[in-house]
């Protein structure tokens, strides 16, 4: 008989963004005309820049031609990506990665969700609350996670709040943790790590032999050039830290599917007995296993972002973003509302009023303003009290919601 | 302290088809100017045709656009997509599905070795023998499939021998399992299951309460009409089937990366107290956390597959590719070779001449004739005196190859 993986059973049913998506779909139902403007789920709505659409053209072109065309490529990805990111990405902060510490992927969530493969099922894992739900889930599914309790925490999940006594900088734990993840700059909270609050983490990791999953999905939207794009900015990090990268964002490819994950040679996790064995190979064998690489095309599409046309390009959306995410900043403050992000990120998070929660000013924001919004206590149970918004809306839709909340709010 | 999942370490640090590349790219470092012909993986030579290229330049345009950009999709895949496949692939063969019940995918590779993830992991596990290497190795990354002894066999793996003596159909398991894998029409034998022999299994599973994952990868390359392409032909699949289909080999997908996974919603798997848990909202929950579908891309490109250009073209490139097998079949066999499949199937299952052996053969096939196969015991200890050979090189390399092979032979 066969019988299921309970651990799933402890999972909430519902996903936050599905959820979202079914309000706002009972709002539309029963208001119809009304154009809801969404600043919730972080999609991005540029269209993808020319030097990306030639390169796709090219490789289509190139597939329909017997000598042009590519079967199976490397699960691990194709050269001519992995040593594009090495020479853009990371050689110019000064990180000499080998080819080989270089795995092309379909997009972040893939990776981030499955890299938890590698480790004991016992491990502890420490999160910040907030966190993207996909780094505990991934954990529940397996049974790493414990049980979840009445007040939205799983049992084994270490959490580390990031609040305004902390000023949304988690601290270090006080007891052992195994793996942490952490992401920086932060989905949700818009917040970054300076190099030495970094640097904590990474002698944290170092000195208690626990690995760093470290989320890099949008180092993209850095302005301040002292925050550091990579941990392995931070010395021995290469010893504790895997490292995901994406280009949703980066280059608007949420739909496009391509991103990499570091995983260095130099990091080791421990067998019962004591051993250390390198993580790199077994990465390495999981993928060859359960991943047949990313289409050639998205891979062909990634590479054209590192041309000098594409890297500017790129730079224009994520300016033309970033603007947005200045707008929204000075507009929230002067409406007397307490935000934190939106600097070095595109998230900006709200504080909701006094007497109002999560889901409640979500629901009042869309009814009232027809705006959507991420309501925080998705993200964890420090998300209480919070919303998120995203500057990857148009300038003009940007705008006229910003207009609508305003007029709301008299 | 961070403690590695050492499951990965009872595996194989090999995976065959790098093993052959090594020994291949060897042989070429030794014999400057020799073209080898790989009739070794199972990989596509012919380009994209012509409705799937127009499909691709198409999307790209839209990708280009402020109104024609698509973000993230639905991590169950587009409809229009999901609509194709049930009005081309299902309703004509009598067999109605729901639209929630399939699920796009970047190709079966993904899929066949995340599925275990549903299951309980001390579930029992029958695989046909030889087999598909992912199959059994995605399950001992996570324990599931026990130790690996030294005549090659997981010890908590049943294994069915397909051999000579079963005309190399494999025989309902003595004791019972709780989870069958099922790969018709085969790789690696590329023999097929008739609607009798597949109803025996159906029934088995429905009885013993087991699943069944069906591997219909190959069902686009069935001659004979009255060999089942799904085993929701038959009665009760539904119940205990979960089916993947990929488009790597339908449609030369293999660099594209574009498939489907069925997951009735009849399917239920049990608890430990007895409960009968819905696998297709698990699935859904599944892909949503780790999954963020698949390129919208390919996802346009499969849907080409469905006018009726791309199904005309594509009939030819596979009529094309099981030409080649033809020739192969009657050329082996005139050679005096013992062969299997080849008829409904892109692949031939060759027994080696005796006092040989799997790796010996392909060896001295490599340097005797510049051919590569693939050697059976790569699939399994049953697979031990055989080699695999795929149609899906091109005309000519294949009549050059058994061509090389004839003048070896003398």
């Amino acid at each position: 008989m066969a019988l299921v993986n309970e651990h799933f059973l402890k999972l909430p049913n519902n996903y936050l963004f599905a959820d979202i998506a079914k309000k706002v779909n009972i709002f539309k139902a029963t208001h119809k005309g009304a154009e809801v403007i969404s600043l919730g789920i972080g999609d991005v709505t540029q269209p993808l820049c020319p030097a990306v659409i030639e390169a796709l053209h090219k490789a289509t072109d190139e597939m329909a031609t017997r000598q042009g065309f590519r079967g199976y490529g490397p699960e691990q990805g194709y050269d001519f990506l992995r040593e594009a990111i090495l020479k853009n990405d990371f050689l110019p902060r000064g990180i000499h990665l080998d080819i080989d510490e270089v795995f092309i992927n379909d997009g972040a969530k893939s990776d981030t969700g499955n890299i938890q493969e590698l480790i004991r099922w016992d491990n502890t894992v420490a999160v910040t609350d907030p966190i993207y739900p996909v780094y505990i889930d991934s954990n529940a599914m397996i049974g790493r996670a414990g049980m979840k309790g009445e007040d939205g925490r799983w049992s084994n999940i270490y959490y580390m709040p990031c609040n305004a006594e902390n000023d949304f900088v988690p601290e270090l734990p006080e007891r052992r943790v195994d793996v942490i993840y952490l992401c920086y700059p932060n989905n949700p909270t818009g917040t970054v790590l300076t190099k030495g609050e970094l640097r904590k983490w990474v002698n944290y990791a170092l000195k208690n032999e626990a690995i760093i999953f470290f989320d890099a999905a949008y180092e993209a939207y850095i302005q301040n050039p002292s925050i550091p794009h990579s941990i392995y900015e931070i010395k021995g990090a290469r010893k504790c830290a895997i490292e995901f990268h994406s280009y949703s964002k980066t280059a608007g490819f949420t739909g496009v599917r391509c991103g990499y994950t570091i995983v260095p040679k130099e990091l080791t996790a421990a067998t019962l007995d004591g051993r250390r064995i390198p993580l790199n190979p077994l990465w390495n064998r999981r993928q060859c296993t359960k991943f047949n690489g990313t289409s050639y095309l998205s891979q062909r599409a990634a590479e054209a972002i590192y041309t000098p046309e594409g890297k500017r390009q790129v730079r224009q959306t994520i300016d033309y973003y970033m603007e947005n995410s200045k707008k929204m900043l000075a507009t929230f403050k002067d409406m007397g509302f307490d935000v934190q992000g939106g600097e070095n990120a595109p998230y900006i998070w709200m504080r909701v009023p006094e007497r109002s929660d999560s889901w409640r000013f979500f629901e009042e924001l869309l009814y009232g303003a027809h705006v959507v919004c991420t309501p925080g206590v998705g993200f964890g149970p420090s998300g209480e009290g919070y919303v998120r918004f995203t500057a990857f809306g148009s300038k003009e839709q940007t705008e006229e919601a910003l207009e609508r909340i305003r007029k709301w709010l008299k």
